[in-house]
């Protein structure tokens, strides 16, 4: 940094609120002045004539390839595998890295993954989807049937319920932001309105439910209100324009806007219409919450409204004092998201950050806001309001009304501590 | 198909145009009579008990994994090589299998190709990106710095100039969608406004243009009018939430939102601001529109509005006479999508298509609507409108206002015939 050039420029930063905080708008197109407050880490020495022929311009370049993969110098963007139970082959979880992504889509590769026997290999030509139970008319669905049937594009995230449940405990995760909250991913699902399969098949108007079950060696298997099934639930072929992914649910998967993650079922092969839930081992020895008193919450479906400060954050380094911008994502399985306010000083004074359009219900939302840090140790924080006005509480106010036996729907107001060397931590503040 | 089951639908089947074209509103939630019309190809035999146990749920799947990749049975979905000029290891272009996607996004590993002299390999450590010539203020920007920078995420498509040119030929192309159409794909591209830079850098009043050369070993270079560099303009960093892929510009390409895609200057290293275009061969000997009387067009940068059916398309087969749901995309240099309206019976009658929200400026827009096939040979075609009300023209009207020496700028309205067999063939109808 070019001393001075800061201060040159600060009658242009206006502050937003403390610690550093600018005003969201004050890059907006016209704002000229204000532009050169960012401006102070470019080198302007030796810049009058161009830089020296890189080595890359001196030989031809690598041949075109049929399907590309990420740039070698990218190597340690990875999923972070996480497996919940050793000596399983593939039951457990991979986090996306947050902290490396930007944006609000996720690249299919990086899509987090919860698995509760592995990965099946499923021959789309052979697969099969089962619509019985309380129906007029069973009925059974090739993938080439499907693929004649009407079809809904959305972005949607997906959050697993177990999300940040590593911030229940005692002392908070030395862990990248990634691997404390990256079991959420955002992507276009493309597919079949799970409706009017239901109609066609001639849903019993006395059933309440159904019952959606994997082709996976765990049966993996949840019900679902049928309220929600003849809502907005997919019946999922393609997710960000491809085929899904195996780990996603190749062939088709259940997917269901806004609620937590192993309900949208991979591998589905079977939809059982039913009058009750069925009370899988899957929605009773997990997928519900214990409370303080001992008694479990069954079925609390929707994710709540929650964000997160990916840049900075634990896995990345400040790099000096000076004017940054932040950002960070933030979604509601409610819906979408109505605004996401940031503090720089622990949670004392609040700024809103700006939003990227589009802003979509049960997608990321991407927020951004410019901060000067002064090289002190801070707190940063963020916390989300969703469009039904509902927003995120404190770490404290979360446990005191949800205890700390679950380790489901964490969804608190996240705090980085901003060391003055530049390492960032999670903390609890 | 069962005999007789889409007679007995027949009377909630709105038409819409000739040779059964469905009113696109039918499968609208609501519309329970009507979506059994679709329903006719599912299987209701031996559907009242689930189905075998498939042979995935016998055995433990697949394990967790770093960064995924495609389902082993999707292997034939890839870009198609075309080398433009043989004998060189990495100049010519590969093109996205439209007909194999859905949605909006394309995969990053599927994104068109088009090198000059292959993909070059830049550590981003060692990268800068130079802004000079009519400034105040030389700059030099290392990766590192451009990543505190504000930055902004838009959903764009980027198609090359080249694109469909076989159409211009005199026989119609015997390939699939994607290889007549797949120099077009569509992302979320993330990065810092290229105006911030402009203006940190004190670009002279004076000077209408700039000038963009990549570091790869063709130096591609191209002016672009100052108007549009402080537009929207975007150094992009990342494409679909990771940085960006080595075949698309990493570590930092140009994107500018709409224009011809060689204009988004991949591997980016220097800006020169100027007070003229720099004439470079890659906007004179390249790129420039060779008309009937023997002239040229220079600066033909926005893509104009366009459209093509995905599904059926060549590349796919029709699997018998029935109903089935139309899907294609359209987008357009100037904006938004208006409408897109869909023909069964060769251009003499005309319904309009659904759009999947969100429709976006500069982005692919979805667009659907059902048919019903009687068997008969058909010839499907798509006419898009954007929203400064421009139209796709017919071949021949394009051909008969700008000659068909030129390769570039194809976007007439495309015909499909449907054969009897159920094969589409590309056809100037």
């Amino acid at each position: 940094m070019r001393p001075g050039h800061d201060d040159r420029r600060d009658n242009d930063a206006r502050a937003a609120a403390g610690n550093g905080l600018l005003d969201r708008r004050i890059f907006l197109k016209g704002g000229a002045a204000a532009a050169g407050a960012f401006m102070a880490f470019a080198s302007s020495e030796s810049a009058a004539a161009p830089p020296e022929t890189p080595p890359g311009m001196t030989m031809s370049g690598a041949p075109l390839s049929p399907y590309g993969s990420p740039a070698g110098f990218e190597r340690e963007v990875t999923r972070t595998l996480i497996r919940s139970q050793p000596g399983t082959t593939g039951a457990g979880a991979s986090r996306t890295p947050l902290e490396a992504l930007e944006g609000i889509i996720t690249p299919s590769g990086l899509h987090f993954e919860r698995h509760h026997n592995g990965v099946p290999t499923i021959d789309p030509a052979q697969h099969q989807l089962l619509i019985h139970g309380m129906v007029a008319r069973p009925l059974i669905f090739t993938m080439a049937t499907l693929s004649r049937y009407p079809m809904e594009s959305r972005i949607h995230f997906l959050e697993c319920s177990g999300n940040s449940g590593a911030m229940y405990g005692a002392t908070p995760p030395a862990q990248t932001c990634g691997q404390t909250h990256g079991l959420v991913s955002c992507s276009e699902w493309t597919g079949v309105p799970l409706r009017l399969l239901l109609e066609e098949a001639g849903a019993d108007p006395r059933a309440d439910w159904i019952l959606a079950e994997g082709a996976d060696a765990a049966a993996m298997s949840r019900s679902v209100p049928m309220a929600k099934a003849k809502d907005d639930a997919l019946l999922a072929l393609y997710q960000n324009g491809e085929r899904l992914r195996p780990e996603n649910g190749y062939p088709v998967r259940l997917f269901l806007p806004g609620y937590e993650g192993n309900m949208s079922v991979k591998w589905l092969r079977r939809i059982k219409v039913t009058d009750t839930p069925t009370m899988t081992k899957d929605e009773t020895s997990k997928y519900s919450d214990l409370q303080t008193d001992g008694k479990s919450l069954l079925f609390t479906y929707p994710m709540e409204v929650k964000s997160v400060i990916t840049r900075p954050a634990p896995g990345l380094k400040m790099t000096g004092q000076g004017l940054y911008e932040l950002s960070g994502i933030a979604w509601s399985g409610r819906g979408k998201i109505g605004k996401v306010e940031v503090s720089a000083d622990g949670g004392q004074t609040w700024a809103e950050a700006a939003l990227s359009a589009p802003v979509l219900a049960y997608a990321l939302t991407r927020f951004r806001i410019p901060w000067k840090w002064n090289g002190a140790p801070a707190v940063l924080k963020s916390r989300a309001t969703d469009e039904t006005g509902r927003v995120q509480p404190t770490r404290d106010a979360l446990i005191a009304q949800h205890g700390a036996n679950v380790i489901y729907h964490y969804h608190a107001i996240q705090a980085w501590r901003v060391e003055a060397n530049g390492e960032v931590k999670n903390v609890y503040a």
